[in-house]
């Protein structure tokens, strides 16, 4: 038994009466027992005085391998954003470029107070993010990208069908469930256009059967949607006929449907991943999030990929969230509130993990992050409302510790026991060795 | 003579020819005078290697006073965020309450890498922010509130138009050009609507004489601006029949302009201060900037007030800045090169300071900034541009060194030879007197 007390901060539990409390939290095994404790001592015990005491976020859309690319595709349109940039260099990833890629991007999640994500990878080397996810203890929901179908008008090769289900279920069966179930697999066709009805109906029966998520592109870039005319436009009503919507199933960004598709989402349990910076960089478009709240739709949030946002950083991407919905649907459209709970409780549900995460409550999984109250961008305090500030005012430099299933994973902002320096270096050295193995002319292009 | 080289940095220079350059700047007396410099030794020298080396940021719409009031009015329509926390707000304002909150906002201003600030302060107390600018080393052009009207539908008081002018005289004389030019003076009419039509054509002639900026809000938000009908709803035509419009008038926000608007912004040579974290978060709607700038106009850009924001970084609003109009104009209208010359040589023309300012060349004065590359968020760095890096991954985390008039006034992140901590605990008690000093049922309501 090892047990951890955390002292003195202001907790912000999350909890469904909303509960703000000072005081002391006993963890005992990676288990939070209780809140407020009177506990006077443990085997570890953090002084969190003044501090803001949180549930970790849960980002539940993001691409790791694709940190590695950060930097080389801005100011470009999706589609040459994937011809010219994500495709060649996907394909051009090894083993060791991903799990580098993997390592730098778990690091910058972890320094925003990121403790779970769910991740959407390439289709080769997913074995390398399961070992950065596992050797650097986030929780992390992990799948390979499927794609049994070509990408009309680019390069990007698709699979054999039943290559990709092999591969996947064998990611599946070596890692879903690992590290006391803080890793999982998801079953990741990339996008509705990505695989065949074959695909995505075999998908739906095996994720069902072994609980695991789907995780998915839709409705991102409107002349995408729009050319998907096989489907009737709507990628939403073809999912729904292959079966596959429902609560295991996690929709990224989501912003070209019509009211039926969100009724249908809505009905189905499905979750949506909202991605703002990456649907403003890549000029995809506003997702209307608060009509999708407003249905009851459940939302979460994600950075998406390095290429598209270009950080990893809960704090802007909840910051966004906030704010960019409101000249649209008013000033009171997206409380502080409502965005922390949906990076919170919302990537929680979204990855299935409600059980267990989202909220600082007795029983659930100690998950948490404590942040620096005393920082000139957050001052003064009185009287200002603490999620408030932690959506609108705090910012990555300000996560002082950060503790998944219980164990110390980084303080005083820096990771316990592991060299950042050399997860830096790796990640320059495997990004010089990626763009040589490019083919020209994406190769002198890029290096321009 | 005191002279200072700055070593092995990676140099930005935003100068004509966008010049990037690996090398060393050195400096007398506050005066750029060589770069790359071959000079090996100077009376300080700064090593900064694995740093990116720019011009200061140039923030041209800031209210310093406003920063106490940081988290007390989120999530508000604009009408009840002026008249129940605003107004009120200012109202309470002392000499040390302004002193404590101008000192917060210019080292938060400092750590984001802002060297230079135009500021429209409150009807009173503006000395306070004078005194702190002079003090903590930064650039500033700053003005008290002028109105000579009162606020409909609220309790703001206006003042009478002779004492207005007296105060801003009174001003002017103290504070204009002092510390070696580094801190200026600026006549702030609040608004249009907010000023008679003597007062603003008695300004304008009297900034003209003594060579000062003239600072204002215009077109921030639709109701207000359809309101003006005796201005047949045009802020800037009433503007500009009042005779102010010119290369010495700033006008913050520009949000609704007709295009007759934006010709005439054009054609005098206006400048146009875009509030991009402003303008959202009070639902005021989304500038047109690409439109602005294809027509010519000289867009900077500015964080406006923290009750609004709620930040002061600049490093935010160019994020934003960048991200937020491709939905509406394409992913290739605001590149990062642009927002980046918004924000330094963009200010610089805002505030009259494009001599001096905004670039880093021979002759210039020394306001520079170094950032720190080696950090997660922006790896790896093999093929991406500095710029864009600055843009879309740098942080205000990154600022490692502020330098103004070539005298080092943070490094390591921190203040040189001032209290940070102090700072802080100053702010605390001045809110918590100012809040005190409030009037019921406002008071009550705020400590909800």
């Amino acid at each position: 038994m090892s047990s951890l007390l955390i002292k003195n901060g202001t907790i912000l539990t999350m909890d469904p009466s909303q509960t703000v409390v000072n005081g002391d939290i006993y963890i005992e095994d990676g288990i939070i027992m209780e809140i407020p404790s009177s506990k006077t001592d443990a085997d570890q015990v953090i002084d969190a005085s003044g501090n803001l005491v949180l549930p970790g976020f849960v980002q539940v859309h993001v691409h790791l391998n694709q940190t590695l690319f950060r930097g080389l595709a801005d100011d470009m349109d999706v589609v040459d954003w994937l011809k010219k940039r994500i495709w060649p260099l996907e394909q051009a990833h090894s083993l060791s470029s991903v799990y580098a890629s993997a390592r730098l991007s778990i690091l910058e999640l972890l320094r925003s107070g990121t403790t779970t994500v769910v991740t959407l990878e390439t289709m080769n080397h997913t074995e390398a993010v399961f070992q950065a996810a596992e050797e650097m203890g986030i929780r992390a929901v992990c799948g390979n990208a499927i794609m049994d179908r070509w990408e009309a008008g680019t390069e990007m090769k698709g699979e054999n069908t039943d290559l990709a289900l092999a591969k996947s279920l064998d990611l599946l069966d070596r890692f879903h469930g690992k590290s006391n179930n803080r890793i999982q697999y998801a079953f990741c066709p990339r996008g509705t256009r990505n695989a065949t009805d074959d695909l995505w109906q075999e998908v739906g029966r095996i994720a069902r059967e072994n609980n695991a998520r789907i995780h998915t592109h839709a409705a991102e870039n409107k002349a995408q949607t729009d050319l998907l005319s096989e489907y009737g436009g709507s990628e939403v009503l073809y999912l729904d006929k292959m079966g596959v919507l429902g609560e295991n199933l996690i929709l990224a960004h989501a912003i070209w449907l019509s009211e039926e598709e969100h009724d249908l989402i809505a009905s189905t349990g499905t979750h949506v991943a909202h991605c703002p910076s990456a649907n403003l960089k890549l000029a995809s478009g506003f997702a209307p999030i608060p009509i999708m709240l407003e249905k009851g739709i459940n939302v979460a949030v994600g950075a998406d990929g390095a290429p598209c946002n270009n950080n990893l950083d809960a704090f802007l991407e909840m910051r966004l969230a906030a704010l960019i919905h409101k000249p649209l649907f008013g000033p009171k459209c997206m409380p502080a509130q409502k965005v922390l709970e949906m990076i919170t409780l919302g990537g929680a549900r979204a990855a299935g993990l409600e059980q267990d995460i989202g909220s600082i409550e007795v029983g659930k999984k100690a998950d948490l992050i404590l942040l620096n109250q005393a920082v000139p961008h957050a001052y003064p305090l009185l009287g200002s409302d603490p999620a408030s500030r932690v959506v609108y005012e705090h910012q990555s430099r300000d996560v002082d510790t950060v503790i998944i299933d219980g164990n110390v994973i980084l303080q005083n902002g820096h990771l316990v026991g592991m060299d950042e320096e050399d997860i830096l270096v790796q990640s320059e050295l495997e990004r010089t060795k990626l763009l040589e193995r490019l083919a020209e002319p994406i190769k002198s292009e890029m290096l321009l």
